[in-house]
């Protein structure tokens, strides 16, 4: 947990930053894996894992398992980045290719469910991993228990239900907001409709924010989510920059998005206590977006 | 004080990073500004402080003043980047422009000394300065007692100094190593003639390292380094990306030359316990030496 006086002149708050960059693997999505994989029966654990995500999951399914002794596939599309593909394999998962629509991956996926046994990890819209990723939180609640806030970004909602239901059972004032990009608001369509609503677009450069929310964690995040507040790239990058040349620490453009929204309607939250979960740090350092 | 166990796998050694990337004004040079002004007179303190660096030392000079309510009057050159101008004006400096040769900055600077009466601060070479640089390392061992080695950089030569003296007085068996890069590699030379050399180029990436050593700190770093390591740009890059992409954090080059010289001599270093003084991060996002 970082803090920085400068970033809370900027904001007029009193900010206090959850680095799940300095998580293994580089996300928070760690947490989720290990805590599904940890939830498995033993014979369960024999048979193994399989996800289907090509991002930081695939990368904290692969740890996970390997930490604790399991065997993971990784369902990749044929023509995912080398990077990520080395990313997985340093981990030690092994790639199952298959052609890159979403059909296909969970054709493969499901394949390798029935052939080996193995288990089906969801990255956001899975009980398990939901309370997994709602850790992070409970840290920081543990540190500073008067929270008023938690701002956390919004992508499959897995992160954002579980900080939910973590200041709901351990903190009896902190509210939890969430930033998405005005690009792939999904969710806030969803809060606004009362369904699950689909992307229209998902153009904005917070990659790892483009998927939907799920039926296990849009009940959560209806239920005990104060507010969604949207954001454009622009502010995006801004927020990212900020981070980056006044705090000294890597994140990826996703993870910019709940400081971006907070800087946004900064009127809204001034002198409040604040605690905002840095989602990850996986970037591109050959592809930034600062101008 | 941070830790990766990649970066341990990878050096074979058990190394403990001082985090001084994320000082204020983001360099360890805030140490001995700050204790260099904290002890002058009252007198002294009202007559303002002097100097003439343009990097980071500048900056740290201008805040540690404005936080004790002293005048600073920093000389830079009239050509001098705009950011750095800028740096210098946010943190309360006065701003004296001068042709950017070093005989019109020391005059420049004598000239204020003599009109305002202000105390000339030198970034490295000044006792008060080289202690405040070795709290670094006094830090570090409070946390860390039993390290065998720290690695710094060294440059003009005050962190060094400061570093080596805070290991023979806070601790029993700690040895202090520098890195340098080879094409600056006047302290590497100086140890081996015993006097105090020029660097015949300085044409390296590491640009917080192009300085030569002082009559203060070179004794000091005679008696008490055990060794400086050389090491080549590509060698500070690769140490550099190395600590961006596995520990998410932003140094400058300079502050990665250590680890480089670790690195390159590791087979010396095996499972020791090392602590390395992560010197600054102040770098121009828009000009990164990644390839």
């Amino acid at each position: 947990v970082l803090t920085s006086e400068l970033l809370n002149d900027i904001s007029g708050a009193n900010v206090f930053f959850k680095c799940e960059n300095f998580q293994k693997m580089g996300a928070f999505k760690m947490r989720g894996a290990a805590n599904a994989i940890l939830c498995l029966s033993e014979d369960e654990k024999s048979r193994g894992v399989v996800t289907h995500s090509s991002g930081n999951f695939a990368q904290a399914v692969s740890l996970a398992s390997k930490k604790l002794g399991v065997k993971a596939y990784i369902v990749m599309p044929e023509n995912a980045p080398q990077v990520k593909k080395d990313g997985v394999r340093t981990y030690g998962g092994e790639i199952v290719e298959c052609p890159s629509t979403i059909q296909h991956r969970e054709a493969s996926a499901k394949q390798i469910q029935e052939e080996k046994g193995a288990t089906f990890l969801h990255p956001s819209n899975q009980d398990e991993v939901i309370f997994g990723q709602g850790t992070a939180a409970m840290e920081l609640l543990e540190e500073q228990p008067d929270l008023d806030y938690i701002f956390t970004p919004v992508g499959g909602g897995g992160l954002l239900a579980g900080t939910a239901l973590a200041a709901h059972y351990f903190s009896k004032q902190c509210k939890v907001i969430a930033g998405e990009p005005i690009e792939a608001d999904d969710a806030y369509r969803s809060l606004k409709s009362g369904k699950i609503e689909m992307n229209a677009t998902s153009n904005t450069v917070a990659d790892g924010l483009r998927t939907h929310l799920g039926d296990r964690n849009f009940p959560i995040i209806q239920q005990y989510v104060e507010k969604i507040i949207r954001v454009n790239d622009d502010e995006i990058i801004h927020a990212m920059k900020l981070i980056w040349e006044r705090m000294k620490i890597i994140i990826e453009p996703s993870c910019a998005v709940p400081f971006a929204a907070l800087l946004r309607d900064k009127q809204d939250y001034k002198n409040k206590k604040i605690g905002i979960i840095l989602s990850g740090g996986n970037v591109d350092l050959k592809n930034l977006p600062f101008k």
